[in-house]
């Protein structure tokens, strides 16, 4: 047996469509710096995708620069951004939000499911001394969807989130790292899960789905919009030859690439869930995306390991498996089989 | 005549080689963020190729970044970095280089030919009042090589530039957006022009000359590479499938590639500049490197832009014109006829 | 009877001897920005009562200026400040650190007693992914002593806490807003608290006790001294008449005054304590120094309240006392009446 | 002979009726941070003194702090700050404003006099880039007034220039570090050569003419008054006992005190150049107000300072004399003294 990749769909490759986008992109030569015909035919798309009239798009080369430079422009320096404790912006960023945020603080709020609730994030804004500037002040509430734990926010929850922390003085970003698959997973549009439900600004990732040096951001905030054409620049994420990137998106978005790639690695991880929870492997999480957190002891893990299987291991008897837009319905039976063996 | 590419080589495509390289790499997974065999086999490589025990790579995916990066690792924030008053990092870059430096602020130092001089340097650092904190103290020293206006140091200069500068305290930085333009014109070997003549930290160029996305941060300096470990991903200047970054520079680098490329955009140059010095067109800048500054008359001007040339107007009576590994000898002589006609 | 200030030892008045020495020092002039001789004699001075060949010292203008430029000269831009969930640095100073600390964040951590332990430290550092640039290394642990809420680290706790810390790479900060109302709580030199304690950098605090407008950063490193010199300057934190600041300080260190006033508010927060304990009163701390956390309830603030007594409610049920260097055995007795009368 | 103090008015002792205020202010308790009732007179009182009905007033400790916070509040982190080529702001605040204005940049603008022009603004904003996010574009004008080499700003010149870059979008800061003087030297009310002028913000220099440590930013913008309420918290320059502040500068505004103390500087000055004068010694600006820049040649330099004469050398052939409030009739009859017997 060949390796099963099922340790991150960031060491997924490039989906095919995308590659040949890029090589056919690579014609004549073009105006640097996004000023090329086809970051302006992307970011028509993205206003068509998320049937919204002034939507921009910033195309970048990293979730981290995505998430900091959109919360950069939605938080003033003085002000703190809440989060989920077990939140990528907070725990895997190396403090890029306060680095490009001017001094921006992030404070962890709890809540079950890896999600922040309307109860935890009231009473984290309720604790708040507002007005008071000895005291960072909650100025955006940053949901990640679907979480970095593989849970889900309902569309009517990050509506009523939204609601909740906009009538404080709120804004709302979104970290979609993979936010294709909770799309897919939620079976709503692209504008319900975001601008419909109060999102400011999203960060859409695209490379954990199938691109490959191309995350962008969204912005449904004319004011947020406006500071991203310099935030994005002097921070260096502005690339030269831009075309090559919003030639990734524009196949991306076309024909409903992004949603495809995502059901696969959903449904990947459908099956895979579905397998495992018959040879009596328990669950921490849902697994409402392509992500589960499994209970293996950790001899069974180690032989795994042995049998071809690339998984994270979490913590002594709790593994990480994530597939992708790449995983094939025969690597996931290999695995179960490799799981059976294990088990014995 | 269909439209000749003169305006900048931000505007070429991508060499072939370097597609294929980026099409090669997608076979099956690898580890995200740098930890791959490509990116291992590109540290190995930039050793190599800059006969270098310990230079350490950062692939980035702008030349600000690389430079702010840089920069930001050898500054302190309370430092100033001296740059030519033309330099890209003083005038194009959006202050990155304050941003990412927490503060640190440049100051331009005047010149001939675009260049710093030995006297212009020496007056700049005589003026510091040293040690006195209520004046930012001069920290690096950072040349464009070539520089903006396609100017040359030559190897000595850099050297002398460096010895003076080291003696005072300060780093020297190397901003190389072009410095395979400039290896090849100066006839050096990539580590004569770098740290051999005291350059600490380089940032390599790539995307100007046939690379997609990529350019990259070589240190000399063990420190600062500790730095640049942290300093990059905080940024956002990480990027998850690095090992695309890495495919490219390899391909870039072998064979000399990069070198080729660059010589034909120099060549090409010094066709067109052969060709318009007969035409009777003076020039502001020695065209060293790809890039003229012409004094060409505005109606000489329009009558070119209406024959399909490309190029920007600098100033009345200026234009540039730029050539890269893509242009052609026939588009030169293509262009050349166009000035011919537009001159009578 | 006049209103008793309880609210906080910030709001007490400017002693006597300190008033004295400022009115004296207003003779002639004097070289500005601390190149004077009263902040000479007080750099001397510093040394004396630390038993330090080579402490330097700093005088700012606020708690916060204090501890966040000593942060700043401990933990790169990439690390993290540990310190206790309720410590001032982390609520109530604005992110002063992540601002001039060039986005450096700070984390957390639990403890009883308001107190970082050995243990929840441990933990803290054990759960780090070393090396990860994903991730903010803890660079700094940041004590506060007394704490918030009035308790002690003993001299034995913080040595252990900072070799502790030390072997995993990090710095020892003590913000000791209220050194002086430790050092008189336990009993120990000024030395053995900080420096020999494993303390690199302290926040001597004195507008609390008795100064006027002076906190001072006294530190023991020698690489943080030569940054603060730079720091406080470009942080608008050096005044240009420091000498008044310098005559403050020396006043204060001259003769113990410091830890006389400090006794004093000790004292009469004993005085206080004996006093509620007797009328059945609980606390949430142990008074060790100059702040009691009560639970009172709240009718009987409110008649506290009407009878002129000043204090902050924290919480239903619990409000906060303080007692200063300017509090009275007379004022005391006169709140015990207050709480006696309240209580009925 | 004693010593007679022309080094700087930053060397100058505090005024008594200043030293009276701060004393008399110590009585009693008074809540922190500026919720006091010394400071909440000194709003309306500044309301009054610039007859401005929403003018908002900040204390804080240093020149530096109240430059680079207010220019914080007025400029984006991508912006520009215009200034004079010798502008404290640009050469001896340490880079301030790059560090608490987010990376903000400043660009030197020459000018004679020590004066940006109209001229010299126009050809400055002529040569941006608008729009350009590659291009730190110019947000605030800051003009120091008096100059720091001594020469004053008409009240149409100031009018002038905020009109022309108001036009363009720029805000106005005024460094007035001696505003007092320019004042005093213009025959103008403070309104006039502020906000009725274009000033959006001023720095209101109180240290270096009597106060002892106090300076103050006056915003005629509610915006950046908003901001600063928390900008000057998370810096570290809200100080605690800030009524102490407040009383000082009550007592400078009190009966014009801040206005007779510049009149004295400034006509000692008049005093000390008319004798300078007739002695035959030349001058580099002219002497509107308090500090001269004299042509000394090095010999008489060493004769005046053995006779006990303090000043600046600047450059060979060139000193700096500076007056204060402090400095007497009889002082200045001294100094010419002593430079008649040095020319001999």
């Amino acid at each position: 047996m060949h390796a099963i990749e099922l340790r991150s769909d960031n060491a997924a490759g490039v989906a095919p469509a995308i590659v040949e986008a890029m090589v056919g992109a690579n014609v004549g030569t073009a105006i640097a710096y996004g000023d090329d015909a086809l970051t302006a035919s992307l970011q028509r798309r993205v206003r068509e995708v998320f049937e919204h009239e002034s939507a921009r798009v910033f195309p970048v080369t990293s979730g981290t620069a995505g998430n900091s430079l959109a919360l950069s422009a939605l938080c003033p320096p003085w002000g703190a951004v809440l989060c989920h404790e077990t939140a990528h912006i907070l725990n895997s960023e190396g403090g890029a939000t306060s680095l490009l945020g001017g001094g921006a603080v992030m404070r962890g709020v709890p809540g079950p499911d890896f999600r922040v609730s309307a109860d935890t994030v009231s009473a984290a804004l309720d604790s708040v001394r507002w007005g008071d500037p000895h005291h960072s002040q909650p100025s955006v509430l940053s949901l990640t969807q679907p979480t970095d734990m593989g849970t889900v926010y309902p569309v009517a929850e990050v509506a009523a989130l939204g609601e909740a922390v906009r009538g404080r003085g709120l804004s709302v970003h979104m970290d979609g790292a993979r936010i294709a698959n909770a799309i897919v997973s939620l079976g709503c549009s692209p504008a319900e899960i975001t601008w419909r439900a109060g999102v400011d600004v999203l960060t859409l990732g695209a490379t954990k789905n199938g691109a490959l040096s191309s995350e962008v951001i969204v912005s449904f905030d004319d004011r947020a919009s406006d500071e991203l054409v310099y935030r994005t620049k002097r921070s260096g994420h502005v690339t030269s030859k831009m075309r090559f990137q919003s030639a990734q998106l524009l196949a991306y978005l076309d024909d409903d690439l992004w949603l495809r790639l995502a059901a696969n690695s959903n449904e990947r991880m459908a099956q895979l869930a579905r397998g495992l929870r018959e040879l009596g492997i328990g669950f921490v999480n849902r697994p409402d995306v392509n992500m589960l957190f499994a209970q293996v002891a950790d001899d069974v893990a180690t032989r795994l390991e042995e049998a071809g299987l690339l998984f994270y291991r979490i913590a002594p008897g709790l593994i990480r498996l994530v597939t992708s837009w790449q995983t094939t319905v025969d690597e996931v039976e290999q695995a179960l089989g490799a799981f059976t063996r294990a088990l014995r």
